[in-house]
This record gives structure tokens, C-alpha cells and sequence, in this order.
């Protein structure tokens, strides 16, 4: 069963969070490159450029990134050199990038292999770009924080404050038109798809954006506006305009949002990989509560 | 009335699918876009370069969607021959995209003539690659086929994934934002609007998107979610977000979506292009039902 | 208090709309600009080909934009050329440009300077092209202006028809997926969040998309459909489907929308810079009506 | 006899270096580039966009040679704006570069048309970049003059120091490997073939690069060092090294270059384009004095 | 002997200009791609760009060719385009190609591989698009033509006009700064250096170049003028200029050049390629005459 | 008298090729550079990207070389990553870099600035790049160097092997044409204008090209071939053939070159450089022995 092998390869994956995890995540994803070159011959030199001719996962990111997000004004060669350098001198990035195409690759049943999430999901890479303008906000060089948010929204339809904290493992799906405002916090493990705002409210400069516990699950197009908080393992339905506080393992839906119940053993797809149940399935599951 | 001259043109158009209908619409393009390079010399050298240097349909839009869709790393001449390719050996796809160019001209009013659609149209050039992507995915070429759809998403904001399997005379308006999921079917004469969703629940792996049939609308924004089935000729209201099959020519609004009235003799718009009523009339329509 | 520096700049600024203001602004982001260069060497080439290297705010604005909306097709020296002559001869347009870079500097509680917004924001950038697609469309030079709104369609993700008649003042605040139609009309000091659509409805070819009184306020994923009027100061909350009237300074939300209350003396956020609330507030001041 | 009519276009030009002649080569110029266009679509779009869509000479050229000359780190329309502005500023360019124009199509035997001078004649474009950065240079715009100086060097193989000053009605024939110092000066209607040097010696910093008179042809290869003069007229033999004054219309050949007889009535072949020799003819007519 | 390893691959070459030596030839340049791109993965992106994503030379030759023409008012897709059209449709062309690989990779010491030569030869791919050009101007495209000239004579400082003949198996060995007039011919198997002039005289629009004999070797800097014969098998001394008929199998040096002694039995390079000697060896040969 | 202030700058220079020097140079250079951004706002943004915004020479230098020696095959990216490597493994590299800046610098009466050579010679940058191809060579990764040895040659038209050993303290002075042998040696503080060729001669696969000794001098054009030892300080004239030995101190001119005379005491320009005589002077020098 080919698929099977995609999703249960072997060896196992070493233990989660590891610098095993790091590499082994790494040689999967040349071994990927390595195949998909071989079969398909239009496509090798871009897998080559991207991924086969770098030494190191951060290299070939930051390589991809930096060709991604250039402009005329500002050149891919300025953009690799700023990634690399920020990537190199902070692992928990990379322990970042890692934990999110393991979040892809389980969690995405559209996602066939981490190469491909590495190179394909805007999502994925506009998260890895924020997460690298996050570190120069918090280092004090805003304008350059702020061109590369500029880039990101450009280029991948994807609009986060580079204030904005991000945890681990977090899957945006799809991902074209998401924003996320300056004083919003993202969890760990967090399954964001396309359209979704964490939008402000409120009076000029206070914390205004909501809070997103881990494990969260947000729907297609949810709006969720103010200083609210998502509590752990919540589920947002798709199209919901959410402005209260939601529970933990509750789910919300509707516009406004009201709370449609909670479960009080939700399934913990973000730790069981390998039997990982798909991520948009949360909402047939309480469609039965609506309709 | 120079609007009148543009929908009805004269003679008359041939036979719809015929090859003399493809060779119509190709001297069409060509004798609008002269028209507009001997009146614009700033846009002359474009319309030169994208059409009037080319000698057939498919060479123009491989032309086009090559120096659209290409990056630093997957060269125009590259995708220009992938595309050419593709097209040259398949027939069905440019019948299609003859299809979808009527469909624009005569369903949207914004669409002044078919060289406007060919060339600024992104969802109806997303629409030609992902037929290309999806070709490639039957090939079992799946890496290229998922690294086009990446493109198209960058590039276009539409993200459509290759498996997904695509009718003919399709209008994706505006299209910004539109997401479909890898088992999602979208039959004939279809019209899309921005910010669509036809996205996926249930377990992994499995059918899990809408199928959409003929002559369905579905409204700005509209979600549309799991393996249901959209009726023939049905419509969904903006903003929607549906999680039930709805019957054939009845609509869908609200939510989550309920159905709001069928109609037994629905304004065939794909059959009358000269007296084609507007697409998004329907919601003024319906409208009444619903306040 | 750094913070405050930024928002109550001294000497205040001169009168709104003079050519003093037109000034004043330049020369703000010209030292706006010479500061983040030498503090952000990384930055200082792009600060100045941008800013730094042009004699006024047209030129710089002009060069900004032709190089983010050319592609391999349209060179970037044809639209600059095109970009600078238009705004050379309306003087208006760069009037209305100033007034937008005040409306998002002031109404816009993350925009920390004049040239964050000129250099970063894609609302306003995409508003600019639009004017000058407007006033190519209103000489006639339709197949320019067309080609220009789906360069910015694909550039920014926001679709803005070249007829559509837009005020000053206009902050379009994230601005991806914002899709406004032929007809439509605009005010002055209206403030639109991403995601939002001014779509049409009804019969081929009349006027059929809404009318936005001044001092508007449309929160995010509103759709508002047909030739509705919006009156002047209502406000229309997030993820609204608007198919009916909507009388000035009253609020309308969910979908269908409903009013949900008039307010007599609405905050004239836009006349009181200094002190001004943040725009994204209203959601949370209407939604004690709504819960 | 269709070479004929290329040589003595009707009407006949007006008078040398007035007005109309400017006007009267452009209008030739569009002219060809039209007739071109329509016989040729696979050019259409490169005659269109450096020629057809400019309302002058000088904005055709600036366009032109900002794309030829640009690099990713000197822009297109940085470049484009820094020529216009110049050609503007300061019409003895302009009318530099129409006599350069007649002087390449009157004596170049393998120039056919204007327009192909002006776009393809790299000798034609270095000089026309070079008066440019002469221009700045005596502005005291040094490091610009010296960056565009190298640009030039770079892009066609033509080194000549900014700060050399030239005539007008110059043939640099071919052109690669030019060479011309920084205190050379180059009279009117001189013709110099390629692979020329006009270098330097003698002590540091003074006045050491040669003077070229009038009317001075100087054959392939052919290596004039230091500050000596080349009278009114004078020829230099192909790979001749000349280290000695040249009288007025005299003959130098051999390396060293040795002086092989005057004319006492040379064809003054700038005047008579009509019957115009070729100007690579005196070769030949001197060879029989030497073997 | 791993050099001999290159100089006499096993199995041998199949016979001279046969179909089965362009498929050898082509066998070979991917054997040598694969090689180069396993040992070196920093190339791997360009070689299989280049090379191996190609079923064809002649597609792989358009695709190189076209992207190292291209401009920015001259699209890499156009030039593929016309390249792989042209090379389609005149067997000869990709005969003469296979010709001059051979020519290279067993005439020149420093060659060490068919792809070597392919990618890197700028003489070599200058000529190959040079006969382009001159399939161009006899179909009577002439301003392609010049066009082509143009862009190769910028991007290869190697200007060749597009009328001038040229055989099979040639080598232009560094190629910089050579120069070959309208109505020159050169016959097969001819090696010409660096700097080298096939230049005119005499009237305007007559035979005024060169005829090079086939076998002729022509050294570095040499200039030749005029309407005069080098015959079979001669000779041109580095840095000579030739005002007269060089007799078959003669060597010519000096400048003026001299005629310095024949051969009755040249060294046939071109035939006995395993055992070939150095081109550039002649020089050494004769030199014992001259000093 | 500013250009003194130029020739000796205060404080005097650190020990030639100590660790300071580097400092010392890298210091003049920003401050060059920065002086110029002021002065030159049009320049101002090429200055920050190509020097201002780097942090040590060896950045800014291998920024420099990947955007000019890039292509779309060969992105940038790869090209300043492979440079950037290399110079921070090999500290001579940078040590010769130094050395050719001040060659330039005090030997060139026409190199204003450090900045002006860093930036705008071909030959400096030419040479650079051949070191680094010259240090891949030596690492067996020969296809990699044959890629970068092309590339130097389309873009600055200097074609050295990079198999060729290089000094330090070399001048390139123009260097359009320069072409080098694979097993060519140059010593230290050579000069060679532009032309120069150190060519091939004798049987296949030998050491066949000229070996330069400290100090030698080659003159525009020169022609230097085979396996024959130009001696320390030796001279070579414009234009000359050379086939013999020329011994140290002595001075060689004409085609074929002869031997015109030594010096017992040459003046040691490489180390005078406060008081360094011009380059080029020797040619009036030896002018008198030659006519």
C-alpha cells in the first residue's frame, strides 16, 4: 500500500523535539527531492536549486525563502543572507520549522511528504518568514520587521504582525488571506485555515487580539476580533465571527459565534501522528448539534 | 450602441464546441487586441508579446501563463514548454478553455472582450493551469503537478488542487481567495465568485469534497464543505457556508446554509449568451425570501 | 514616551488638504526614512531607491509602484513613466494620496510612520493604482486600466474595478481579498478591512454596486451587494452579507445583515487625528447589542 | 533597386543639426520600426516598447538604454529617470545623438535603417550613455559618472572614462573593446572601429590621452597612446600602434605606426552621405604603399 | 590515464555527420551532465536545467540560448521559441552543431567535455545562434535578424552580421572581441582565436570580407579585410592584419602581413581527431621562420 | 590640493599585508562609499546594497560577484553562498583581494577611490572571481569552475582559466579581452592592460602558456604565447607578438616582439605607492629606442 508507506515510514521517527527529529526530518526530505528528481527531470533542477544542493535544512529554507520573498528593491541575495543569520543564531527556529512540517505532514491528508510542504504551502513559509521578522521586533529592527511582513502579505496573501507570537506545530492550511494582528498569540499545535483573522478591537495601542490556547482548530474564513481567548483544544467553525472568550475543548460556531459544546476527551490529533484523523473533520462532527 | 456591437458580434458565432468556434474566438482576440494596441501604444508592446506575435490559442496562453506563473527557480521557458505541451497533446484542454472564455464574455458584465479575460483574468488563468496540474496528476506527475498548484497559488491567490476534476465553461469572477480540495468535482458551466471554499471534512484520505453540478452559482465567500453533493443548476447566496447536499435549482443561503425555495424553469444563462443575464442577479432574487 | 513621539509629531501638522500638508508629509517620510537607514543598515538600499534617491512624493510613490506592479510583460519603466505623468497632470491624486497616508497613520493603530505605510501597506498602494486606472479609464484608455487592475489583482489580492469612483482619506486596512465592482462608489474617510466585497446584482449592464457614504466603517469578510446605499458613518460589522440599505451612523451586522442601532453623535474618528480611536473598535462597542 | 531607396530616402532631410532634423529622423524612425512590427510580430512587442510606444527620441533612448544598462542593484528606472532628465536638461545631447544616427546609417554600409542603429549599435548606445555620464561628470556627479562608466564597460564591452570629451556625428563601428581615456578628446565625424584604444601614458595625473581631430577615421585594432594629435582627416592603418603626432588627412600604419602620405584632397565623406564611401574603403587605397 | 579516458571514449564515435553521431554526441553531453551533477550539487540545479530536463540537443540548445539572449524587452520564451522552431525545421543547423562540438572537444586542449562546450563556450554558442540569424535573413527576416545579432554581439561581445556564411566544425576559441562582416564566408573546420576581424573595405554594398578556405586557422588578434581569399588549409600568424589572398596551406604573418613558407602536406587536424594536435601549435612552428 | 588628499591619505596605511591593512582598507572604503551616498542620492541605494550594508569585505565583495555573475540558470543566491564560502575558508583569498585594491588604487592615475575599484573595475572583479574558480579547481570541482570561468567571460568579457595561478597586487586596467591559459602563472604585482593574451601554443596537454614575473609590465594588446618566461620587471609594448623569452628588467616591443633594451634599475612602482609614476609611462620611456 504506497500511501501507507508515506505515512508510516520506517525507521520511526525519533523523539519528537529532538536534534535526531531534526535530521531525521532533514534526510526524509532529500530522500524526497532525491526520488521526485529522478522521476520527474522538468522538475529536478528546481528540487536541486531548493533543496538537493544545500547542506542543511536552515540553508535550503533560507535559500527558498529569500528567493520567494525578494523584490527588485529588496534582493533575494540580502533576504538569504538576513534568514540564514537569524536562523543560525536562534535553533529554537529550526526546532520550530521542523515541529510545523511534522504538523503538515500528519495533520494535512492533501500533504504528501515534507519536501512538499517545505517548498508548496505559502502557509508554511509565510509562518517561517514571520517567525524570522518576530525575532528582529523583539531585537528593535521594526522596519525591517515590517518589510518583510509587507513581502510576506505580497507574495504569499498572508498578513501577520511581526509582533505576533507563534508557537510550534502550527498548520496553516491553505492559507491565502489569513491575518493575524499585532498582539495576537498563537499556541502550540494550532490548525489555522484559509481566511481566518485574528483581528483587533478595542482603543489605540492596548493588547487587543485574541489569544489562541494550544491545540486550537480554527475553520475556513472564522473571524475572531479582540482581546479574547480560544482556550485549549477549541474548535472554530468555518465562517464564524467569534468575540467571546471560548472554553476549552468547546466548539463555536455561527456569526455571531455561540458555543455549541464541549468534549471532554477531544480527540489529541496533534499526538498521535501516525493515526492522525484529518484536522477539517471537527466540523462534520458537530454539524450534527447545528442543523 | 457600442455595448450592444460587443454582445452581439457579427456574424454570429459558430456552432458551440466546434473547432470553427475555437478558430472564432482566436481571430476574436487577435482583432481586439490590435484594436487596443493601435489605440494604446504604451499597452502595444504587451498585446504584441502575449498575443498578437503568437500563432494559435495555445501558444498565446502557454506564452502568458509561462511568464506569469515562473520564478527564479522554475524558468518561463520551462513552464512555456510544459504548458505547450500539454496543450499541443491534449485538445480537450484548449476546447475547455474556449469554453470558459465564452463563459466570462458573456456572464460577467465586467468582462468588455475576450482578450480581456485571456489576459487579466486570474481565475480564469488559474483555471488553465490547474487543467494543465491535473493532466500532469493523472500522468502520475504528481511533484510537478503540486509545485504548479504552488505557483498558481502564489501567484494568483487561487488554489485549486490538481486532483480536483474541472467541467468546461467555467467563470471563476474575480476569484481571489477560492480554495478546492484534492476530490472536489466541478461540472459544467459553473460560476464561482472570490473567497470560495470547497473544502474538505471527514477522515483521512478519503472522498471527502463537494461535487458541484452543472450550471451551479455559488455567491462571494460561500463555504462549501464535505463530500456533498450541489445540485444541477443550483445557487448559493454569499456568505453561505453549507454543510448539506442541496437539491438540484434551488438555493442555499445563510449560516450554516438552509435551503430558501427552488425554481422549476431556471434561467438557463449558459444557453443565451446574446440575452445573458447577469450571474450575481440571483441574489437579488432570492433575497426576498430570505428578509 | 517614544510612542507618543510618533503620534503627536511637533511642529503639528499644517492645515488638512493644503499644499503646506502635501509638504509636511514628505518631509515626515523623508526623515522617517533617514532615520530606520541608519539604524537598519540592511534596509538603507531599499529605504533609499524607494524614498531617499526621489525629489518628491509623486516620483517616489511613481517608481514604488511601477516596480511592484510590472511583470516580464509590462516593464517597470513603462508603468513609472505612466504612473509619474498621470500624477503629474491631476494634482488630485496626490492630494488624495496624502489624505490616505494621514487616514492610515492615524486611524491605523500599527502603522508606526508615514513611510511604513507608503512602502509597505498594499491597501494603499493598490488604492493609488487604482486612481490612476480610474483616470485612464476615464480618458478612455480602458485596455490600460484594465491591464493595470489585474496587475494589482495579482500583486496585492485586491481587485478594485478601474471605474469605481473612490474618495480621499480611504484606509483599506490589510486589504487582501477586497473586491470592489464597476459601479461602485466610495466617500471620503472610509476605512474597509480585508476581505470585503462591493459586488454587483441585477440585470446586465445598469448600475448595480453599492455607494459608501463618507466616514464608513466595513469591518472584515463583509459582502455588500447590489446598487445599495451605506450611509454615511454607519458601520457594518465583520462578516456581514449587506443585501439592503443601510441608513447613515447605523450599524449593521450578520447574515443576512440586520441594523442593529443608530448612534447620534458617532465618534468623527477621522476629524481628530491626534486623539484618534482605533478603527477596528466599533465591533466591540455594537456587540453588547448583538449578544 | 530597393538599397537605393534606403540611401536616399524622399523627401531629402532637412538641414543638418536644425530642429526639423531631429524630427524628421524620429518620424523615420517610427516609420521603420513600424513597417517592422507589421512584417515581423516576433519583434512587434520589442519595437513597441523601445520605440513605437515613446512620444520622443529622447524618451526612446533613455527607455532603451535604462533597460540595457540596469543591473539588480542599479534599477531600470532609476536609470531610465537619470537619462530622460539629462536628455532633457541639456538638447546639444540630443542632437549629438541624431548626428550619431545619420553618421552610422550614411557610412556604416551594414546599417539599414535608423532604428537599427538606435536600437542594436552598442557603439551607438555606449556613446549616448557616455554623454550622459560626461554630463554628470562635469556636474561634479563623479562616483554616478564612474558606476554608469561601468555599466557601459560591463553591457557592451566599451570603456571609455566619463570625463573624455566627445563630437558629434561619431561611428564607433562594432565597438567591443573600445577603450578611451580620461583626457582623450574625439572631434566631430570621426569613425573608430573596434577592438581601439585611445590610452594613456606619461606621469600621473596630467594630461595624457590622445586628441582626435575632425573627420579622423581610425581602422580595427589600432592603439593611439598618449597625449598626441591625430589632425583634421588623418587615417590609422588596422592594428596600428601610434606613439607620434599624425598630421592632417595623413596615413599611419604599422606597429610602430609610421607615417605613409598625405591627401591633399581627402573625400570628405561626412558631407556627401548620398554617395558615401565606405568608410573601412582606406585601407585598400593606402595597402598598395606598403606591399 | 583518466585525460585519455576523455580524448578516446569507448566505444568509438559512430562515422562523421551520421544521425547516429548527433545521438552519440548527445548521449555523451548527458552521460557527462549526470556526472557532473552527482559529483557537484551546486550545479546540479544548472545542468539539469540545462541539459538534463531536455529530450533533445536542439531543446536544450534553445532553452541555454534563449535564456542567455533574453532582455527585458526580449523574452527568454520568445527566443526559445524561435530557436527550437528554427532548429526544427533545418536538420543542417543541428549538424553543424554536432560538428562544431566535436570541433571544440578535439581541437582544443582545455575542452574536456561536450557539456563543457555546450554550456560554457561563448564562441561556440555564438555561433550556433548566428546561424540562426542567418536562416533568419534568407527567409528575408531581416530585422529579427539584426536583432539577434545585436543581443549576441552584447551577451558574447562576439559580433558576427547575420549574412556572413559559416561551415561546419568550427572553432572560435575564446571568441571575445571577434568581429565577421556582412559578405564574408567561412568554409568548414576552421579554428579562429580570440579578437579575430573578418572585416570589410572597398565601396559601399559590395563582396567586401573575407572568403576563409576550409581548415584555415586564424590566430589571436589577427585582422582580415578586404574581398581576398585565405586559402585551404592556411595559416594566419596571431596579431597579423592581412590586406592580401593567402595561397592554400600558406602561413601569413605580420602587419602588414607577409606570406612566410607553405606545406605540402598540412597537418590535417580535423580528420585525425584522437590524435589532434594543438591549434594554437602552429605559431611555435613557424615561428623558427620569422625571428 | 584635494587630489592629493586622495593619493596620501592621513593616517598613513598599516604594513602592507597585515590583518590591519585589510581593516584599513575596509575602513577607507565605507567611509568612501558613505561620503558618495551623501553626496549622491540617486547612488545612494547601490552604495548601501553593495557596501554599506555588509559587515566585512569579504561580504560585500561576494554580494558584488553573485549579482553580477548571476544568470537564471545560476542564481545569486547559490553564486554569493559558493563565494562567501570560499573566502572565509581561505584568508589569502581576501589578502590578494586587498593587494589589487591598492595595486589599483596607487598605479592607476584614473581609480579615484578603493570603493570606485571595488565596485566598477571589470578587471578587479574578474580577477577576484578567477581566484575563487581557481581555488575550486585545485578542489577537483572543475565543473563548477569551468561554469564560473564562463560566466566571468559573458559578463566582464575577461576569459582566464581558473586552472592559471595568480598573484597578488595584480592590475587589470580595463581588462576587456584579457584572455589567460590554463597553465599560465602570473607572479605578484603584475600590470596588464586590456587585449592581453597569455596564450596556448605546442602539443596537446603540456604546460603551453606564458609564465609573468614579479612586476612585469604588458602593455594594450600585447600577445604573449607559449611556454616562455617573462623575467621580473620586464616590460611588454602595445601591440606586440611575443614568442621568446624576455629576461628581467628588459623591455620588449613590435610584432614579432624584439628586445629594445634593459634597466639596471627599474623603477620599483609596486613598492612606492605614495610616489607611484603612472603605469602606462613606460611606453614614451622606450618610445625613444623604437623610432
Amino acid at each position: 500500500m504506497p500511501a501507507g508507506e508515506f505515512r508510516h515510514p520506517s525507521p520511526p521517527p525519533p523523539r519528537p523535539g529532538s536534534e535526531e527529529e531534526e535530521e531525521w526530518v532533514w534526510g526524509r526530505i532529500k530522500t524526497e527531492a532525491r526520488r521526485d528528481a529522478e522521476a520527474e527531470p522538468a522538475l529536478a533542477s528546481y528540487l536541486y536549486s531548493t533543496i538537493l544542493s544545500h547542506s542543511s535544512l536552515e540553508r535550503s529554507l533560507s535559500f527558498h525563502l529569500g528567493n520567494k520573498l525578494c523584490s527588485s528593491t529588496l534582493l533575494s541575495t540580502l533576504l538569504y543572507d538576513l534568514f540564514l543569520n537569524i536562523f543560525t543564531t536562534d535553533p529554537n527556529l529550526l526546532s520550530a520549522t521542523v515541529a510545523d512540517l511534522l504538523a503538515a505532514r500528519y495533520r494535512d491528508p492533501a500533504c504528501v511528504s515534507f519536501s512538499h510542504c517545505l517548498l508548496n504551502y505559502k502557509g508554511f513559509l509565510a509562518c517561517q518568514a514571520q517567525r524570522v521578522a518576530h525575532k528582529l521586533w523583539t531585537q528593535s529592527r521594526k522596519p525591517l520587521a515590517l518589510a518583510l511582513q509587507s513581502r510576506i502579505s505580497d507574495v504569499f496573501a498572508v498578513d501577520i504582525h511581526p509582533a505576533a507570537k507563534i508557537g510550534k506545530g502550527i498548520l496553516f492550511d491553505h492559507a491565502t488571506g489569513v491575518v493575524v494582528g499585532e498582539t495576537a498569540v498563537i499556541g502550540n499545535n494550532v490548525s489555522i485555515l484559509h481566511h481566518v483573522t485574528l483581528g483587533g478591537t478595542g482603543k489605540f495601542g492596548g493588547d487587543r487580539h485574541p489569544k489562541i490556547g494550544d491545540g486550537v482548530l480554527i475553520g475556513v474564513g472564522a473571524t475572531i476580533l479582540g482581546n479574547i481567548k480560544i482556550g485549549e483544544g477549541a474548535k472554530i467553525g468555518a465562517g464564524s465571527v467569534v468575540l467571546i472568550d471560548v472554553p476549552p475543548r468547546t466548539t463555536a460556531v455561527g456569526n455571531p459565534a455561540r458555543l455549541v459544546g464541549g468534549k471532554e476527551q477531544p480527540t489529541k490529533h496533534e499526538e498521535v501522528p501516525g493515526e492522525s484523523m484529518d484536522h477539517t473533520s471537527f466540523i462534520s462532527e458537530w454539524s450534527g448539534y447545528i442543523i
